[in-house]
């Protein structure tokens, strides 16, 4: 009954339509409902993109500001929620905390019925900086935050609560870009678990639930911790080359760098590697940005790999005083509207996603007695 | 890049390979390791079939007892996930319930490292009975219940936390067939959530957390509640008869009724069918199991329709006092079993599972300016 295919992981199959995304087909090779990324990234806000992957088309200004203001009064969290995020401790995995965060949402404002999904999908995008700002502050800091602020954008919203203070318009615009270039993806490993997970009718938050479960694999989401994690004691360039050759000798997997899909560049990569040096400029110190364009050099030179959207992202945001174990749930606060959109898109036209296995177990085979054993 | 695949839904498509279960292929048409489903049910326990699953074979009697001492340690749960639990609402989702206090136990026990995956999942197993009847003895009768009981078997333990005394011979012997039941069934929608996650090389509380937001989708789990839906207002055999047609010529859906897979009978049912009569002659009131052969017997006339493993599950549980909206959790904690088996497989041979799409979007188009849309 099953056929046979070619490659493990069902790559290259395809598991279904989407109208959402394309990836390494045309222009710089991501596009979203056909916009390309490079242009989103420099003319339009992460609101504006969240608009147009839920909802179809990028606003008008009126739509706009509607959907902002909307975002904002959604930002406030029941005490029940708070509750659980002060029983996590702080050295709980910070994807854990927001697994938890959606999970215990979606008891308190349960998804009733599909004709709620854009409202649950608006709730989950306002609430989430707050979901993982709270637990983070309360847990590190022993702070009980205000999650409402007036920020009129989300990055900036998730940099107010983080800092306790609004954040430079540099800092704003970049985390407002990054969210852009983390939005949507077409179906890797997390989307396809929420599009599984929605086959069934399951409600919003079981998707969501469940793809934050598997962005928090290694394999997926992280990259950017992990390059962090290689930059961060690198002390020059010089230093840089150094310890990547000494790793490409021990033949040790290199974060942040190559695709799966993308075979030449990762049209991401540019766009936050320019911020990257902006920020660099601004903080005074531009050793990990130079340290960075030493790798990506070198990594090019050695094995000709190109970085990935995370490569620069780790720089990035560490100028903007982000704490590397809160670069994955910023990626969920921006994949999110992705993931929605895909459960919405599979809703529309649905069936159930079950596919069969190649069985290679024992035989049929009597069972023994306990004795016999 | 992508090759067109014959139906929806990855449908008799091989999305890899497993040792652990054959449906639809030999014997009664359901196996767990090349053991017949019917003889698993008749002769061992499901603490053996958990075995059996997790660590490949089943255990002799000296391993099982070691493994039943095991699992009863593990009953009690940590205080912060108990007032977690208390959060939650008594009109919550009971699924929601679950999958939110298996995402807690991720914080609180996270898994550090793939060597602890079968503790992880042992825990799991004995401490679900316990999340799921800690949350509803709180939430609908405002009891703080102790978790940790003496019984032998999870089945028996699950009833007992449920009930507040330890069950009957009978019942806890139909909780235990039942268990191994709905243990595993190859490649389903909720499997294969777990296994997408856990090729991310996530951890396993993601991945089950994942897998029981699929199974509580209507097309997935869920099917035993509808049908004691169905079923709780049928007053006598000719009652369901007329309820049934009624509902038929309506072309309303039948849930309870046929299979994804199996295409003349599923195998589960002949077992919980004989069970659910032994309980209702212990009873003293036979109307549901007779509503219920009446409901299978019409059903094959009409449209040559079986009754699937979740029909005479909702009278067997009914009859054992079991709330209706506990059915699904009931599963999951069988279930469990499959999930965690699959996601060792996965680990133990992995690539990601990131499948590819059609795109039936817009062609490339540039950003219009805002004052322009």
């Amino acid at each position: 009954m099953t056929k046979p295919i070619g490659g493990a992981g069902l790559r290259g199959q395809s598991a279904g339509e989407t109208a959402l995304c394309t990836v390494g087909k045309s222009g710089t090779g991501l596009t979203y409902r056909g916009y390309d990324i490079a242009e989103l990234a420099d003319k339009v806000s992460f609101e504006e993109v969240a608009y147009l992957l839920l909802k179809g088309e990028l606003p008008n200004a009126e739509q706009l500001q509607a959907y902002r203001t909307k975002l904002k009064s959604l930002r406030g969290l029941p005490q029940a929620l708070k509750t659980v995020l002060e029983q996590i401790p702080a050295d709980a995995h910070p994807m854990d905390v927001m697994r938890t965060g959606c999970s215990m949402l979606g008891n308190l404002e349960t998804e009733a019925d599909f004709s709620e999904q854009g409202d649950r999908t608006d709730r989950l995008l306002a609430a989430f900086p707050s979901i993982i700002c709270y637990w983070y502050r309360y847990s590190h800091d022993g702070v009980r935050i205000h999650t409402e602020t007036d920020d009129e954008q989300i990055g900036a919203h998730f940099l107010h609560l983080l800092h306790g203070k609004a954040p430079s318009e540099l800092h704003a615009k970049v985390m407002d870009v990054s969210l852009i270039l983390y939005a949507e993806h077409e179906f890797n490993a997390s989307t396809f678990t929420a599009r599984v997970c929605a086959s069934t009718l399951s409600d919003l938050h079981s998707c969501v639930t469940g793809a934050i479960g598997s962005l928090r694999g290694p394999l997926h989401g992280g990259a950017n911790e992990a390059a962090m994690e290689l930059i961060q004691d690198m002390k020059d360039e010089q230093h840089a080359v150094a310890v990547l050759k000494q790793k490409l000798a021990n033949k040790e997997k290199i974060m942040g760098f190559g695709h799966a899909i993308y075979r030449e560049s990762d049209p991401r990569n540019a766009i936050i590697k320019g911020w990257s040096q902006k920020l660099a400029e601004e903080f005074g110190d531009d050793r990990l940005y130079k340290v960075s364009v030493a790798c990506e050099s070198l990594m090019w030179e050695e094995k000709k790999l190109f970085c990935n959207a995370d490569f620069f992202h780790a720089s990035a945001y560490h100028y903007m005083g982000i704490p590397t174990k809160l670069f994955t749930p910023i990626f969920v606060c921006s994949r999110l509207t992705g993931w929605a959109a895909h459960v919405f898109e599979q809703r529309a036209n649905n069936r159930i996603i079950r596919p069969s296995a190649d069985y290679t177990g024992p035989e049929a085979r009597p069972v023994p007695a306990l004795g016999e054993r």
